[in-house]
């Protein structure tokens, strides 16, 4: 592949399998960018144990369990590289870095930490390393030279702080010895749970798997959230915040078909259960192969360590020869 | 040597090269302590970058200046490690570890940390890296296994934290991985500044450098702070706080002498000359061959190079595996 193609550093925290909302949301797009980017793929175990130190166990299993998801997806691990975050020490020394260059104050105004911040009830006892989360983000962008990174909505003021880290040092080297990064925010946004609630959880209880099967995806459907004043087939009923058709948008491939339901939905004479049957079929048949994959590649749990190990000697060596760069450039001598 | 002999961490930030302060709080000491302990010297660079991100290159020139001053004051590298921080990756590994373990708030009321904040002026806006300095300060004590902490009166809250984080780690893995560390508090307090300040410091311009020459050295003596109302050698003059006897009881091998010379300064009929003649000479002696030895290694500055690199390559094996270890008392799996 091509060194110039545009390089994606994108992850996730391995603390638990991942869902289909993660499948909506960043992996389908990982599959589909694979190709025309350079694509790194961090399982970040270090960054999950930040607010998992009591369970380390825990962040440590699921590595494999969430690389085990982006090759069952379709993740090509000749072209995107898969790797280890607790495995590369440079994201470490980068991170110490960075927190020279950032202030505790700065690190607190961060909106991404400050809502995170809220949403866990931490106060002032947040772990320190939580609070440090966005200069570690930086160092693993930066480590990668990242020039597009996968986020939410939530998540931009997080590569913003990554460029004013990028611009202090490119300063202080008087040289762009690291680039700049774009936030690539997804078209589609995030799936909601089958329960209606915003964001799909496996803590929540309201998300399906990627290793569910066909009864569970049923089962799934079946308790998905449509409309409670759509009492009869015949009755007129609401399409908005309807968890059905949120699920028909993402995950149908006949767009024009799912607009005729939602008029007739809307006029009245089109029934939850059929609706429900459609999504159910859509779903089996999208799961149904990830799930085997994930089943077969789950019996040669060595073969993907072995995968996990070469990605992560790879990605070593990069972000090793990053971190030498960026010495270099602040004028450090190379003792190593 | 028996590697059962106590462990000592210890180390010198890398901002300038070391003076008589230094001296006589630590440098004498280690090299006492070199022939009975496992004695590791890190030249905190990293560390040293965490408030001077605006001026690395000054960092990075001083380790050399500061090995260059271990060097001539005797430490002797084949029973000392010396090594140096920003080439040592499992310590920003650990460091990252650690900062899950403890919080922000815990972080904010070390009071090592407070004092050096109020010192400094930094009120909120701390370069975050100083504010985790108790992290990076566990990760260097327990790399090395170090049970022995020489620091002074004002660092041990810094070696409780240490503890805290040995212990909560040790709980976690559910048997002892790290071992505790005791801090060894120096029988002799700070030097003063020739002014009479508290602190002797190479910003503050009191300080007697260890390269420096018997002119520099008379000059710094002869504006000795003294007692400003003993104005004749006739008169009675206090010894209390007179900075020629504090640095007498420092540094003249003969206690019964001063002691007279105290009573005869008291009781009056002994002059300020004669008091600093004799201080002159003493500190001639004493920093005339370390001048002398700094500036012939001075010359063979790669041979200084070698003796780091050396040193260093030791500790990143050792510290290493200090990382393997906690990482499997963690559960955590061996990527590397």
């Amino acid at each position: 592949m091509p060194p110039d193609r545009p390089v994606i550093l994108t992850g996730d925290r391995t603390t638990g399998p991942l869902h289909l909302g993660h499948y909506v949301g960043s992996l389908r797009n990982r599959v589909a960018l694979q190709s025309s980017h350079r694509q790194f793929l961090l399982l970040a175990d270090a960054q999950a144990l930040t607010d998992n130190a009591d369970d380390p166990a825990r962040v440590s299993r699921n590595v494999v369990e969430v690389a085990l998801d982006y090759l069952a997806v379709g993740i090509d691990p000749a072209v995107t590289t898969i790797c280890v975050q607790s495995a590369l020490p440079a994201l470490a020394e980068l991170t110490m870095l960075y927190l020279s260059l950032v202030t505790v104050a700065r690190l607190e105004r961060n909106p991404t930490i400050k809502d995170e911040i809220q949403a866990r009830g931490f106060g002032r006892d947040i772990p320190a390393g939580f609070l440090c989360y966005p200069a570690a983000q930086a160092a693993d962008i930066t480590a990668f030279k990242a020039t597009l990174v996968p986020v939410g909505e939530d998540q931009v003021p997080m590569i913003e702080q990554t460029n004013e880290i990028v611009r202090r040092l490119n300063r202080q080297a008087g040289r762009a010895v690291l680039p700049e990064a774009k936030a690539l925010v997804p078209r589609h946004g995030r799936l909601p749970g089958v329960d209606g609630r915003a964001k799909m959880s496996k803590s929540q209880g309201n998300a399906i798997p990627l290793s569910a099967s066909d009864a569970e995806i049923d089962a799934a459907v079946h308790r998905m959230y449509t409309d409670p004043d759509h009492l009869r087939a015949s009755d007129p009923g609401r399409v908005e915040g309807n968890v059905v058709f949120t699920y028909l948008d993402a995950f149908d491939p006949d767009a024009v078909a799912v607009e005729a339901l939602k008029r007739d939905y809307r006029r009245g004479g089109l029934g939850d259960v059929a609706l429900k049957r459609r999504l159910s079929g859509l779903l089996r048949d999208l799961i149904g192969p990830i799930r085997e994959r994930r089943a077969a590649l789950a019996r040669d749990r060595d073969g993907v360590i072995d995968v996990l190990r070469a990605g992560t000697g790879r990605a070593r060596a990069l972000t090793r020869a990053t971190r030498d760069e960026i010495h270099a450039g602040l004028g450090l001598f190379a003792w190593a």
